[in-house]
């Protein structure tokens, strides 16, 4: 069903959204499985951001960013503004008097499967956004979509309240739900790179650390010499 | 027909060019009716650049740099270079001479519907390119092409003497004898931004500020609280 | 054949690398005769990188870096790492641990026609990757591939020991053999241009310095002035 | 979580799954409140084909088609294939084995958002596919994925039993619990559409049919004549 | 300007267009200086259509179809109607209704630089549509655009009364008062072919027919013999 | 080095061709350990067509078709054309003439890395080409390129000679020495799919024919009933 505003309070424990952020996108990801990536297309607008929050979605036609102003009223402080397309679309449908209004909001950051515009602007401001694509081309107020709603955002299914990850690598979704249990699952993993990298910097191969060299033999390697 | 240059004095008046620059190209893509953009795949070589000037048109067989050279003759203070090609092509056709010989002529800029090369020397010489690629490919002389005619550059018309408008948004095309109007019609909507921004800045929601709520609910939006 | 390691220890001369490292791929390439070039989504992570070094080559299965790690141990100080896949792909195959491992057996970049990720920490560390694409996506370790073979990688043959250029511009690859060749008509072209440069700065046109106007007579050019 | 195999016996009603079949693709779209449609880069391999069914999902890693003999086994007559996977791939997972074997089980269909092969064998076979690409890529079975877990496919969220319509225009999924809803809803439009086509060939306008020349007006259309 | 409907009756003579239908996209784009030609992406979406006819344009809002019905209004019999949008769309902005609506008024097709849906009907109707994609995704009627103005549809630029001639090859677009000058020179162009094709069936070489020979020798072609 | 023709006279055994036509393009790239595939952008211009021969190479300037014309007297018949180009390009850059040429020489098909025309008249031929675009874009002849030197043509390396494999399912390249052994795989893998597409229409599962199942437990998978 279209045309409707969920009002969604339930956000993760800001513990957990705060060890996300820091954790960052790859990591988190690996934490999930591997799953729950956004799709590579979706860039951020400046390097060196990296947020987390939780996720107010909206459902808009392209080119229609009605929703995304009744979409702002819903955002709690943290939050994170995601909004998908009902169609593939580049218009830059968000610029920085709504970046104004979901700052003043507590709002941290915007994740937009299409265009935004103003960037020069919204970088002085130190306002993050992923998108895919930036565009100057203006939006029209006519025809209804839905605001808190899951949605499909750059590949990547997004209910309300979900955790945002964001970073120079990409964007990552983590359920509500998960969050706990995928903070720590980052946690553990990080701890065990350092001591990895450590290794790897003073010149041993991942070769051995890893113990590949039986399987990759098993499989079948062959090495030989150049002719 | 092919294989003409005209020479053409026309521009629009310096003051609007000004003007326009200084709104930039999502202001300006507002003040023509949201028209006049070219697409979003045409990126800046390196953020922070702001130009506006009177164009002077290429019409180039992809791979083919020969016409570039005719048009630089071409160029008064303050132009821009405009490069349309006869098909679809990301091939290296300018680079830091030609960029050398058009700045000498008093040229700003370049908006190229292919590819650019020697990004890096174009960048400490504070020459700003908008591209749809950066490539090295190499390109021939060969072919003629016209200089000054209409061509349409990344979906947009481009006629000789239209004010183009590039920053980090993209870039737009005013044609010239509506540039005195645009320029007035930028700058009314620029003025009545400041205020909104400020109540946006404190807090007040667009839906109240623009009105929309009355507008949403006879469209038929529905406010639901989460299950 | 697949999953082979060819233990590949011929490079080009030091000195010619070298050189074809200052020249940059703009120059490398015209001094081929514009050949060798990737296609030009293959992009650098951070601006102003600018390396050479010979291949070692990567043959990969999409979404599976077993072989990378493989390669390390290939790896001679002053190297490239080129990974090409058997399908398209931008999974994020290589990393900062994989980065941290590479660069202490001396690697100075990798050139992936797939995607990297962790792009922050290798700016950061200053690790130069050239790439079609960013992405955070997680890879598997399950089947094999091949080292040191010819690779088709962003549509340039790549064969060990090859050098590999790139910059800002792109990547470019100059067969082992004919590197002294390529150093010395790269030296000559560059020579050439800045004097070339001064002329244009002083305002010469390219139609008068290449001496073009005859051509563009004889193949037909007609100039007119604007109605 | 990852590796799963769910049993999932829930279908909608065969009767209601034939009407939606019969509407096809458009119509049933129209009828989710244009909602629930699959990218328009989902092609057919041959023109013609019509079907609907209940979907049989997977998840799988790109390249490996390990989960798709899983999940055939989960098959029941009437069902489609619904496959995705964690990156964008078009790796030809699917030939005429696995359709011979699929409609041994009594599949109707395939459709994946990835590569298939073996096209001109599942035309002369009457099998028909909806993919994103056709490729000769062969695959490899070494990594687990998930079957019937819910999936984004195209851009689609596909949940398992949800029916899966698909025709000459795409790709269209219909929830499960909404089929008998959306098959009244598809079947009321359609009745309507046979007047309104009569009318059309009469010649009369749809400018008068819809009654729209007054919301034209109102929203400020002006008719003038050439000059 | 936006939110205009112009009523143009001016159109190229009825025997040059019908030459130029025979003619075909391809002499008739060479006849024209290889130019006037519509991006590839523009496919039809049945083989073996041939048309052309004066052009009625309309500038779309992408995903809204209100402005069609305007233009379906200012079709003559022989028309073809040409539709851009101000931003990339693959929406399904035409179906069989506005099919039978456009052919009743005497419209010989549609070319659309966004999405088409309905293509089964379309075909068994015989109704020729050149597109950027097939799509069944529903599209509203909310905001104006213009009928009848000066276009640029998938790159090419279209005036009201432009031959459009479209064939299995694409689409090109002949300026109004030139239809008659490039009917003739493709006509020329046509004759000339004939006779080329009964030569080069006899086994002469292109090299010999159109002696070039002597140009590829002064160019610096070299033959040698495999090692 | 460019600018040359190479006579290559070098073709594998005919019988071996004819083998690897029969078998296809899936199962030849199947028997070659899956490698060689050019990318699926490749497509038929009518499906239906099966063919294999020699590759005579052309390395062609984008947009310029000078190339072929000197290509075409270095056929042999059986051979098959594949021309590749230095850039990306969809220039319509062979049409009818250049067909009819090809085949009265005894060629037997086309693979181009760029646009083909006259498609219409291609089909009527029975003339099968595999192409990445269908373009009527016409092209110059003004650059020299070079014909039978190694090429890299929609991302494979094609030798002079290598045996080209096309059909409905794309192209695949086999090295002109691997011919035989390729085509005795090929034969060998198919003999071996004949017994399972009975068995798997008998219903027997993947699963237990490939004996599947204790490796996926092996791998952690674990089956549940829906809830």
């Amino acid at each position: 069903m279209n045309g409707v505003v969920v009002r969604s309070k339930k956000r993760a424990d800001a513990r957990d959204v705060a060890i996300l952020r820091d954790l960052g996108v790859s990591t988190t990801h690996e934490a999930m499985g591997r799953l729950g990536l956004m799709k590579p297309y979706m860039r951020p607008i400046y390097p060196g951001a990296q947020i987390a929050g939780g996720a107010v979605t909206v459902l808009a036609q392209p080119g229609d960013n009605w929703m995304i102003h009744v979409a702002i009223e819903q955002i709690m402080p943290g939050d994170v503004l995601v909004v998908a397309c009902t169609a593939d679309s580049t218009d830059g449908m968000f610029g920085d008097l709504l970046a104004t209004s979901l700052k003043a909001r507590g709002g941290v950051g915007l994740v937009i499967d299409a265009g935004v515009r103003d960037v020069r602007t919204l970088t002085e401001m130190g306002f993050p956004v992923w998108s895919r694509a930036i565009s100057a081309k203006g939006t029209v107020k006519a025809t209804l979509g839905s605001v808190n709603v899951p949605v499909v955002c750059a590949g990547a299914l997004v209910k309300p309240g979900d955790v945002i990850v964001a970073d120079d690598d990409g964007v990552v979704v983590v359920p509500r739900d998960e969050a706990a249990r995928i903070a720590e699952a980052g946690r553990a993993r990080e701890a065990n790179e350092t001591e990895k990298r450590r290794r790897l910097e003073a010149g041993e191969l991942g070769l051995d650390m890893y113990k590949m060299r039986e399987g990759l033999a098993k499989a079948g390697l062959v090495y030989r010499d150049e002719d």
